[in-house]
């Protein structure tokens, strides 16, 4: 669709690997991604509510040239705030744009897709839908680590393309030092993981507590997956014992 | 091989996750995804009987500027269809633009992707190979759905990426109503499926029966893989209740 | 990063389907790829040792005007060798054009991609990083086979994004022929392959050996992954009984 509408644009593709439906791993994605991209429009879509009430929206960031197009289920959000935020939103649920008739379920073709694309032509925000008020946006309820007498309790904020989950907490929250190992629970597995810089700071198939490259504490399996061994996806919940 | 012969030809990439060796699903998703695509040369592989006496073919439509490169099992025709039929066609099995030697294996770099680089570059389809009366083309066996006693028998059109699963039948085939809740079996699985209109309209995890974006009749489970749950690939047949 | 830094660079995407972590697979797909494709920066990435004392290298060959970017652990040096061997070195862990910080994990972001868009550009290998002597790149351990009794002792030189599995013999290693059954086994399976020209030459689900697109004697399974169905990655021993 953007190649027909906007045959000129470049489109790239970042978003491999995110676990179908997860969107709260789409929105960590995104929001790390987005500032290592060149500027444009930026369409996403993790949508489990796709063909129900929730809108199509369009937002312009507040402090950068960025146009982000998805659905107002908080995919977006993490990554507006990179940019300053949202400055303007449009609702573009039945935008001008859009294919008609609009199937129940490939919004990505009949829907997001035309407004990126004519959004990357150049058109007008305002002219892709009806305007919204950014505080109506949703938002994901905000994850945060606490502690529970000798444990931490964390939060899977994403899971990457190799399985690789980002917590909701940072190195500094631990307090402990690399190579020390911490006793870990699930709601349906029990694991050991190994405080390390690297994957390679631990054996083959070992589990390690890392600084990933966002700045998040992070769980992996060194040469394996730590979502597919521990069955984790975004906000689910972990118990670190951390003495 | 494309951006080496035709250094300026722009590549769309459309087949994500068609299940392997399965034509009848990657000859749906081709026939539906190129209405949508600007038009051009097409290139599409699903080719299990690569390197046995399977003719490769260029088409080019009767009624679009557009031209479908692939191997003769029934791939293209669904698409050519969409733009009124094949107008000419010929056999590029040993056409002047191949590689040399081919491979057994690798018609995809050997054949048809430097057929359709060549292609692409603007020389004529008679260039590409010898004639072929389009009347000798491969077709995939036509499927139907038909009543069984209280039964519809249906069959798998296409899988898509997500697992969702595309069926020979359309909703009015079915004499009930949004909501209703039908058994179905297949050659070994059995279970019950959700009449809705889309994916939320059912508990996560639950099967559903919904018109898809491409008007068929399709099966999927809100938040996970009905070829994986029932183990479905195209051509496979379905038994619904239907009262 | 690619696209920031230079955003007119063509960027073709090769290795979809190399096992992770698989070096020594990543390796002969870059080498039996790159013939193939336009010459340029070829930037690639299979590396378990990120973040480790494993160094970062550009690579230009000795016969073609093809640069080499990726991490120093073999994974590059066999496409060097199609391209005449490495004519010039130069260690980029610190180059000037790496983002700063360097995360410990990601150092495609970081280091790889940034030094191979600048590269693109037009900028001379010398000011990519400090020269190093070719002589001291990492080289995977060479595999042969070899004669054992009765049997024929190979071992996995490439895992294909089908599960196809190429070896390191070719098919006058066998002395055999086209039809005939051979007993094998893994470290965990044994089976029995039929000497074949091509998939369809063997039932759906049967087990075949062939000379694959690149050469190299194979194995692959008619409609399935080899790969999965024998647990089979680069570098893995296969004893073929071949009498």
């Amino acid at each position: 669709m953007i190649a027909t509408i906007a045959p000129d644009a470049r489109v790239l593709s970042l978003g491999d690997g995110v676990p179908p439906q997860d969107v709260r791993s789409g929105a960590l994605r995104l929001a790390r991604a987005l500032p290592f991209t060149p500027p444009g429009v930026h369409l996403a879509i993790v949508d489990p509510g796709v063909g129900g009430p929730r809108r199509a929206v369009a937002l312009r960031c507040a402090a950068a040239p960025r146009v982000l197009v998805g659905p107002d289920n908080g995919l977006l959000l993490a990554a507006a705030e990179r940019f300053g935020g949202v400055g303007a939103a449009v609702d573009v649920s039945a935008s001008e744009w859009r294919l008609r008739p609009v199937s129940a379920t490939f919004h990505g073709r009949d829907v997001f897709a035309p407004v990126a694309a004519r959004l990357a032509l150049g058109e007008p925000l305002e002219a892709a839908g009806s305007p919204l008020d950014p505080g109506t946006l949703v938002r994901l309820p905000k994850l945060r680590p606490r502690r529970d007498g000798a444990a931490l309790v964390v939060h899977v904020a994403e899971v990457d393309g190799f399985g690789n989950v980002a917590l909701d907490a940072v190195r500094g929250d631990l307090p402990r030092r690399d190579g020390d190992a911490l006793a870990l629970t699930t709601a349906d597995a029990a694991a050991t993981a190994t405080l390390a810089r690297t994957f390679g700071d631990v054996a083959p198939g070992a589990l390690l507590l890392f600084e990933d490259s966002g700045g998040a504490l992070a769980l992996a399996v060194n040469g394996g997956s730590a979502a597919a061994t521990l069955r984790l996806r975004g906000g689910d919940t972990i118990r670190l014992e951390v003495g």
